[in-house]
């Protein structure tokens, strides 16, 4: 049996891909680079003769993919999630150069699983999509030109990442980190409790929970760190005893 | 007018391509990063339709590629001409990874015309074909299959070279960032009302608190943020009203 590696803990998810020629020449590229794990959102063809065509060798990525109903499944179990954006966003984390991000990415995968997260082809990710991850990447580009093609964008960043494993960063020391799951359990406890306060307007909750996140996803929350936080707000909540 | 720069002065030659759907790949590959200087050695088929549409919005770049008889005419007036190749060979010079020969191609290209030259999608360079070259260079791949799309490689190709020309990253952007005082001031409020909801014993408070500074100082907490989070533990304050 083959040892596992960093990267095939790194899985690489397409979110609502439009063209099926794009997942297989995208499997193609992972293959190149020794990553196999793609998680497909909501193709909208799939599975299809011309993915399997653009894969060339490589169709057994394709095989194994997983295909989810939501990017938080696709991102279940993983502790960081990489989100890649060619725009310049208001509210979002300031994004990480691939060449920033890939080392830091790489040394999570030692022991954990991680994902990169590409959106679709010409509307890139939502911002509901943004707030699942903890960190942005981009890809230096041409400002007056910066439309990477969707699989153009995957060889890009397997080849980083490939190209990282070879210069083996330090390991950076991270505790018991949380995983997604118990991260987005905090957060819907924190938005409870903030509404059970009238601290926040169900009505309109978009903008406070959207900086909260992104206060949060800076720090990756560790589980110990996630249960106290989650004992504070049960200690607060003005529903407990009035 | 623009300002030319080295990456003006980088030829992307592609001999003998046979899928014109992948010139049009590597002429949007190229923009993206851009780079503009397109030749192509004996084409099977050019111009043609499939090249314009998976160029995207680089048909530019196409109606400016520079069609040629063999690659010697392609790479008239070059000082450096590095090759791509996967396999080793024999004869050949040793070859340099893309990240070795991106710097060395780009010093040239301060002052003098260069190329990097690709092969036929199935067949690559012939050896007469890397007589004309002065380097040869590799992209590290999965060696179980390095079977890169041709406008694949050139787009790594020419990430890696735009990437070397950027030695300044760009400036990170924070925001307003919080004081000293304001984030001691954060801390104050948030153990007062912890002691407040009997979640922490003012007789042993130390672990608590220093579990709660850690975690935010990494974040380095900005002021809105900061303020965010005080109107959150104002709400929630039992002393507030019982």
């Amino acid at each position: 049996m083959k040892k596992s590696t960093a990267l095939d803990r790194v899985r690489v998810v397409l979110s609502h891909p439009s063209h099926p020629g794009n997942i297989g020449a995208a499997a193609r590229a992972m293959k190149t680079m020794g990553l196999s794990r793609l998680y497909l959102v909501n193709p909208r063809r799939f599975p299809d003769p011309e993915a399997v065509t653009r894969s060339s060798g490589a169709a057994d990525v394709l095989e194994n993919a997983t295909v989810c109903g939501s990017l938080e499944e696709a991102l279940g179990g993983t502790v960081l999630a990489a989100a890649l954006t060619s725009r310049r966003r208001d509210l979002s984390l300031p994004p990480l150069t691939l060449r920033e991000a890939a080392p830091k990415l790489l040394a999570e995968a030692q022991d954990h699983e991680v994902a990169v997260v590409f959106g679709a082809e010409t509307s890139g990710l939502t911002n509901a999509e943004l707030d699942c991850c903890q960190m942005l990447l981009s890809i230096p580009a041409n400002p007056e030109y910066a439309s990477l093609n969707l699989a153009a964008a995957v060889q890009v960043v397997t080849y980083e990442l490939r190209t990282a494993t070879a210069s083996e960063a330090p390991p950076t020391e991270t505790g018991n980190l949380a995983t997604l799951e118990e991260i987005e359990g905090f957060y819907g406890h924190l938005e409870e409790v903030m509404i059970a306060a009238s601290f926040l307007d169900p009505a309109s909750p978009k903008r406070l929970m959207h900086r909260l996140r992104r206060l949060y996803a800076r720090t990756r929350l560790e589980r110990e760190e996630v249960n106290i936080l989650r004992g504070i707000l049960k200690s607060l909540d003005p529903r407990r005893k009035s």
